[in-house]
């Protein structure tokens, strides 16, 4: 055995370590994606759909950006704050309707209640509903485009409930792409 | 020239070109944290700090998560929300008062406004402060350990009026360690 041929037995281990070395930083690389992939957004389907539309409440909705905070008087009395995932927040803030497909907004709810520290002021009491739109042109083509969820407790309402939101949202926010909040300046 | 010194001649280029390889991944593997580096939030000091405390708006609040709206009758009007970072977030979660340093709170406000779709909604209207509390218990001994910030269109209101903050929040909140806002459920 000479040198030469000595040098050739070796390479092969040196371009293991290297191609060892490749994976790692390649597997490094793409991990925070896999991350991302993994906690991306969305409904999916699953037992608690809603009726008709087959919505789902986002599992990390309540992450979501804060789109305007709402009160409704009585004999609701309610403090309400709509949050969208990052389609929604890019929509509002382009300024440009209809809003994509992917966009989902989530209204959450909360009954009234007086603050124990301040008499003139109202903070959430007890969850009441959480709302779901989930924009898909082609799958909910008879409702402008955007399919409901209304959720008490996790659990979807009835049929006949799922029945009035699209009726409402045209008759009063056809002209905003049937969403009736605006983004907090 | 044999074959073994070929071999010898191109090996630098294989080695440039797996270095290179090598070096293109690890920049890719950095990149996201890079990014996740330069969006990082929490307050610096510039020309907009609050007096007293110096506290800054953290440039990315608005992406934050909600803790809780809160509503405002008369005088006032307002509409509000606080939000926090993922260290008040997380506190809040966990349940364990005091908040740790670095945490950062934000309270948005807005005038109250009739909605136009609904008689018994108010929604937003214009901004009109947003109040910044920051976590550190070094710095701001003399305080509970919270730095206080309010800015009426981006700038600081005067030294009177942040002279006025601890003292309320000592009043009334110093068993939730100064924290008026409580988690919405």
């Amino acid at each position: 055995m000479n040198s030469t041929e000595t040098n050739k037995k070796t390479s092969p281990l040196a371009t293991a370590i290297v191609l060892a070395v490749i994976v790692l930083a390649v597997l490094l690389t793409c991990a925070p994606y896999f991350v991302a992939i993994a906690l991306a957004e969305g409904p999916t389907e699953h037992a608690d759909a809603s009726p008709i539309f087959g919505v789902t409440i986002p599992p990390s909705y309540k992450q979501w950006e804060l789109i305007a905070p709402a009160e409704e008087a009585a004999p609701l009395d309610e403090l309400r704050a709509v949050v969208g995932n990052q389609i929604a927040i890019d929509t509002y803030k382009a300024g440009k309707l209809p809003f994509p497909d992917g966009t989902v907004l989530v209204k959450r709810a909360w009954k009234r209640k007086q603050s124990p520290e301040f008499a003139s002021a109202t903070i959430p009491g007890s969850a009441t509903t959480v709302q779901v739109m989930v924009k898909d042109s082609k799958k909910y083509v008879a409702t402008g485009g955007w399919g409901f969820g209304r959720f008490v407790d996790g659990k979807p309402v009835d049929e006949a409930q799922h029945r009035t939101c699209f009726a409402c949202h045209e008759a009063r926010a056809k002209s905003q792409d049937y969403v009736f909040t605006r983004l907090a300046p």
